[in-house]
């Protein structure tokens, strides 16, 4: 966005969301009681930055008649889309990078998803899936007996050892939630998003992971040597702590509660499409949950009836990018649905690569879809000015 | 509505709006406190709309895959041209009948409305408008002694006496509400929509009002003559009760709620290109009321903000009928924006008369505005039919 502003001779706005970093409307409160959390919704949002624009443009010197643009990644991406829908007065049109807008209802399979991570594995070395795959059973094998159990946490290197097959459970969502995160993060060079990683990173770890035929304790002291890669780029880890994934602070609490509201999107693995243990997308237990964390039950129609699921096709002027490495692709808009609603895929992409910074290592894949979307927005800019000068 | 289902053979769904009606969702508290009106919106009432027509797509046999089109008239008109905006997803087009969706903000000026009442008197009888200009001032005049006030309740055969100065300003206030309501419902045939009405009432009431040049109380009692039209059609009214304006009850507890939240439209007169006493817009009194009535105040810019204002030229599938004696069609969309967001104008029409049953009575131009929307609604059924078979 930095370069691309340069281009454009454009401002730059990073409207942050309700509930998100400092922006608390019921201060400290926020988050202690569900009365306080009923004004954190996507809609609630869309209007704070449709207002926010009027501000701007009200405010500041000679920024009135400009085009606006709206740019996100991820969830933003859906915002950046959705505002585009909800508010196409307001913007000229919108890049939605990596935006999951369909992975709402039945719009798409809710094995998708780890569909798309075990690819990412496959791709990255020999063996590398398989060995993950096998990887459950065995660490089930060694949670049986209590000095299983211990020599699991030593060679895991656990801040806590687990102490019952609660914590062993735990133990593998951590894990299956570290290779998800790799996906995401799989950047052609040295990053730091949700950890500070090298460069290709699912190759680095699947190096550790390309024997087929070792013993339950080998297999999971090379299990090791990749989780290490994730969580110890730096060296400085001195134990794994099974209880965060991530090192930067991206709202978990406020998603938590979206997620727990509107954003409900069913995930699902069968152990066959994908390496992960077989799990099937059970909305009851996952509403429950919700109830006893927030004391809210999620409306999981409500996305698609508001936002228009697969139905957006009288909307217009948004690209939506994806990289074909981010699990997230799975429910993004990967096919022009119209002229004005485009798809650009990045084979070599994983998470909204596209909205990072130039960088020597990009493939030639992201710099085509960067300077895609820049013509797109020009043009959206031109037509803008076009319609100004019919008006008048 | 009835004569054009039958036409396309469509099912007809009448949607009570939220607070409104039997729709209360705090049932006989909901008008109780401003906590449980926080819910009465127009966003609230789409998407009441769009889970109902889901709801029904899913329970009625051979519903799912229907074309559904958007109907109103005046606040409903609104609903309508704004549920196709926001949810274009749902509907594949919308009929807003007599719909001021820009009565807001800034959008038209704030006497257009009056400056059409008055032109309907004007035009109705010779001398009507200037008689109806003259009474204020003989009201005025009369009700400055005691004897004055008494002869003026007397004459004006009120149920209740008017005893000082205030009683006279709402006097006058609910004159100036007969005379507007008139021009809303000036049909060309005897009809029943706010009260029971001659044909082309303006035109019976004016029949009073054609002396320019009489006493104060000669003019009042023609005064007299024209409301008792009004108010006294059927024969059955003993006196008149000037806290009433309207027969049927319209909701208007929700509609003043709204109107101090959302749906601020300004208003004023200046008795020059009015019939009425000079009265500017004043949004901090307006404000003040509006707290004092329901402890809230009024946010005049989000209609504006929400729907786009003047500029909703990206939006499809609208028609916007208006009829010019209508002084609500000062507020509305009376021109083509673009090839399907378009404008249809009803010299003879008044409000939403394009929406009323047949009748032997209807002006040419109101056959011919109906056959226009039917056409334009076949068209979009036609595009959807189209936009389906390319999908499969």
């Amino acid at each position: 966005m930095w370069d691309v502003a340069e281009e454009l001779k454009a401002m730059l706005v990073f409207a942050e969301h309700r509930y998100y970093g400092e922006s608390l409307p019921f201060g400290n409160n926020s988050f202690k009681d569900s009365r306080y959390l009923n004004y954190l919704t996507s809609e609630q949002a869309l209007a704070d930055f449709a207002v926010l624009i009027k501000y701007l443009k009200r405010t500041i010197p000679g920024a009135k008649n400009q085009p606006v643009i709206a740019l996100g990644g991820s969830y933003g991406g859906m915002l950046a889309a959705w505002f585009r829908m909800k508010y196409p007065h307001m913007v000229v049109g919108a890049l939605a990078a990596s935006a999951p807008i369909w992975h709402f209802g039945n719009l798409v399979p809710c094995g998708v998803f780890m569909k798309i991570v075990t690819e990412d594995f496959r791709k990255s070395g020999p063996n590398c899936s398989e060995t993950i795959h096998d990887s459950w059973g065995a660490i089930t094998r060694l949670a049986r007996t209590g000095s299983g159990l211990h020599w699991l946490s030593e060679a895991l290197h656990l801040c806590t050892p687990l102490r019952n097959s609660q914590d062993v459970q735990h133990l593998k969502g951590w894990i299956s939630e570290t290779w998800i995160n790799l996906a995401m993060v799989d950047y052609p060079y040295e990053s730091n998003f949700l950890q500070p990683l090298p460069a290709w990173p699912i190759k680095v770890v699947c190096k550790y992971l390309n024997n087929p035929s070792l013993s339950d304790a080998q297999l999971l002291q090379n299990i090791f040597q990749a989780l290490n890669i994730y969580y110890n780029y730096s060296g400085q880890a001195r134990c794994l702590n099974i209880s965060e994934t991530t090192t930067s602070n991206l709202g978990t609490q406020g998603w938590s509660y979206q997620a727990c509201t509107e954003m409900v999107m069913p995930f699902c693995t069968n152990g066959i499409d994908d390496m992960f243990e077989p799990r099937s997308w059970n909305f009851r237990e996952y509403s429950d949950d919700c109830f006893k964390q927030w004391g809210v039950r999620p409306r999981p129609a409500w996305i698609t009836t508001v936002y228009g699921g697969r139905n957006i096709s009288s909307h217009s002027n948004i690209v939506f990018s994806n990289g074909e490495l981010d699990p997230w692709s799975g429910g993004g808009v990967t096919k022009d649905i119209t002229d004005t609603l485009v798809a650009i895929t990045i084979p070599e992409g994983a998470h909204h690569l596209d909205l990072r910074a130039r960088n020597a290592f990009d493939p030639t894949t992201v710099l085509l879809a960067r300077s895609l979307e820049v013509r797109h927005m020009k043009q959206w800019i031109r037509d803008f000015y076009a319609s100004q000068r019919k008006k008048h």
